[in-house]
């Protein structure tokens, strides 16, 4: 089966650094679900603001395809290995992932959303509403993502930054950013780019310090 | 994108009719995903026996891309239009279908499933573990699905059934398997089949009575 976009991802993180590893990981993220053309007419939305949550169907647009029986997910450190198909890694044979995100409001052939784990530019392929009584299993047992992960870092911030940023920053760097084997690179300086923003930070022990957010020029 | 099936769904209703509309409607229903044989390794199993759920990311493979801007669900009796994107309807500009079903017992190739909405013989693109943290928002506002829909008849039987199978067929047949057009044709008798039975019964009023339970020759 042949399939396109109907949709793209416009969010605040371009690249893989710094993004979250499933949806609302970090639930102050930003960003909107920016329609084709032909699929953006307004009937297309009618009843959408019934719901609070939407199910994208999207591609992992850098994994064309490439994958392995078993996969090292970070939530285990990155050592031990599980088999593909317990995993929600995007390496699989076909590179969809599935995430259900916040619906913050519905535009012009445009649906805002904030909690999504996608970068900047995702082709998405199908959206559906979220329904809690066929999707929501709360105390379904999850293996070895039984909980969320906890954030690994406490974040400060040495220059000056509103509220709202402050926030989405500090849940997103919380996360931890680096690589599993950066981890004892303590003092290094990290850079990263946040909407407009060039971000530079720094790590001691479990204390993150942004240390520079300045406009891309 | 090019995608192609990773496994296909055998289960034991062959066609759209009676089919539940969506995935936990009928609980007692079962069904296997068949991996192709190069996704089949064991290894790539290894760890899924820790999750309790698992989502399939299947084809709605009889229709092939058709779709429309506004839908009628049948949950609003057929009448009422409401948006695409705020619908789980099967016609989309890409047909594919979300699903979490309950996984039953990991196999060799093979993963026993009950609760799903696919049809005997759909193909299946991917499956993922239910993760409980990033996918359960039980109090997610759902629209115009805001709760599961209400079993529709009592169904009773005139022939003799053993108990797994009486408890599947009216979780199946409760949900009225009729076309809404034929709401008022009570005592019209009406045939499917299901696993290698053909099954006829007839309505009247709100009672369902499965009249013949045969084995197919």
């Amino acid at each position: 089966m042949t399939i396109e976009p109907i949709a793209y991802y416009r969010g605040q993180i371009s690249g893989k650094f710094a993004l979250p590893r499933q949806s609302s990981l970090a639930p102050s993220l930003k960003g909107r679900i920016v329609f084709e053309k032909q699929y953006s007419m307004p009937e297309a939305f009618r009843g959408l603001d019934g719901f609070e949550r939407l199910w994208l169907i999207w591609g992992f647009s850098e994994n064309e395809g490439h994958w392995s029986p078993t996969v090292r997910p970070p939530r285990l450190g990155g050592n031990e290995r599980v088999g593909l198909w317990a995993s929600r890694s995007p390496f699989r044979p076909n590179p969809l992932g599935i995430s259900a995100v916040t619906i913050e409001k519905i535009g012009d052939g445009v649906i805002y959303v904030s909690g999504a784990d996608l970068m900047d530019g995702t082709p998405v392929y199908d959206v559906k509403p979220y329904v809690a009584y066929c999707d929501a299993f709360p105390s379904s047992r999850s293996g070895f993502a039984a909980s969320a992960p906890e954030p690994k870092l406490r974040v400060d911030f040495e220059v000056s930054v509103d509220d709202k940023l402050r926030e989405t920053l500090s849940q997103v760097l919380s996360l931890d950013p680096r690589p599993a084997y950066h981890g004892g690179s303590d003092g290094r300086v990290y850079g990263m780019v946040f909407d407009n923003l060039d971000v530079r930070f720094a790590v001691r022990d479990d204390l993150l310090t942004v240390t520079e957010l300045k406009p891309r020029t």
